[in-house]
């Protein structure tokens, strides 16, 4: 009954890794590296998955809910944006303007959170920003495709609040959207709130 | 509106870091490796503290509904520590036996979700073990003493159900309790279930 993970090695069954959804052959090409880049981003993957899961268990149910459900995740979110950038930004110098905001965001922040840059920053110059990652963590255990796009709010809602709260607190009042088209690339919008 | 921490730099205010609760003169001391580690684990360690906000915001309650949050937290945590383990064992060798298994916990484990390893593991060698961790990365943010005691349990319960959910998926039942005497140290008891 001590076996590691007796379920991996049932015979005559071929199973996808549970992190990257690759079959062994095709994840064993994988580095020393990456793999130790997993196992670091998992406790965090993990317990956004369950938060999901907590928070939308009656998912099955009214628009109404599901809305509220979104809502309370996007909240959350806010309070660990606000909580983040508070350490992140510690013991760096003040920024130059809203782009030097935006920039910090897509590079340290996104890299702290999801171990990645952000791919693609755009702006029309006039409080509008558009993220792209093309890979996007907390949707990287999700099939890709379009079989799962339905649920992609959920899986997004958590992460538009943290960056409206890691932005809130450098004093840029924002609305953050989601959009996926293709999993697991997705873009965020942010809409600068003048004031 | 600009700035990146407005609220470190108003004058004559001596604050704590929000991390480790140190004085900024102490938290200098700090070397840089500690402090990229700090910013590592945050992302997890913010989002566990606002889900024990959510999960207990009714908290100066009764008692059975304090209960029924804290096992709302185990069970999260049971289902995190299912979903790790099946990760991190993904490429590792059989366990020799239960002590084998106590010590993938104590060191990869550990290592993986609180970036530290176990300090002291001690077993009656009749199916006990207590794992006792001087600095539990969970308990970090609260002051240390005996001021916050009584909140530890819902700091504690979501890792109760961590360590259950993990030997569970490596086919070891068990009852996790933990114990706090002097923060931020505790004490996690491991019963081994004999099935």
């Amino acid at each position: 009954p001590l076996h590691a993970s007796r379920r991996q090695q049932r015979p005559g069954r071929r199973r996808r890794c549970s992190g990257c959804r690759r079959f062994p052959e095709e994840a064993a090409v994988r580095s020393q590296q990456e793999s130790g880049k997993m196992a670091h981003e998992a406790p965090f993957q993990l317990l956004h998955s369950e938060l999901i899961h907590y928070i939308c268990k009656s998912a099955d149910s009214t628009d109404s809910e599901n809305g509220r459900s979104v809502t309370k995740l996007e909240n959350l979110g806010f309070r660990v944006g606000q909580g983040l950038i508070e350490r992140l930004t510690k013991d760096t110098a003040r920024f130059k303007d809203e782009l030097d905001v935006m920039k910090f965001i897509c590079k340290d922040f996104w890299t702290c959170v999801f171990k990645k840059q952000i791919d693609n920053l755009r702006t029309n110059h006039q409080g509008i920003y558009v993220l792209q990652d093309n890979k996007f963590l907390l949707l990287c255990h999700l099939s890709a495709g379009k079989q799962y796009l339905e649920h992609a709010p959920k899986y997004l809602a958590f992460t538009c609040g943290l960056v409206r709260g890691a932005l809130s607190n450098m004093g840029v009042k924002s609305i953050v959207t989601a959009e996926v088209s293709v999993m697991p690339a997705c873009k965020f919008q942010v809409m600068i709130q003048k004031v």
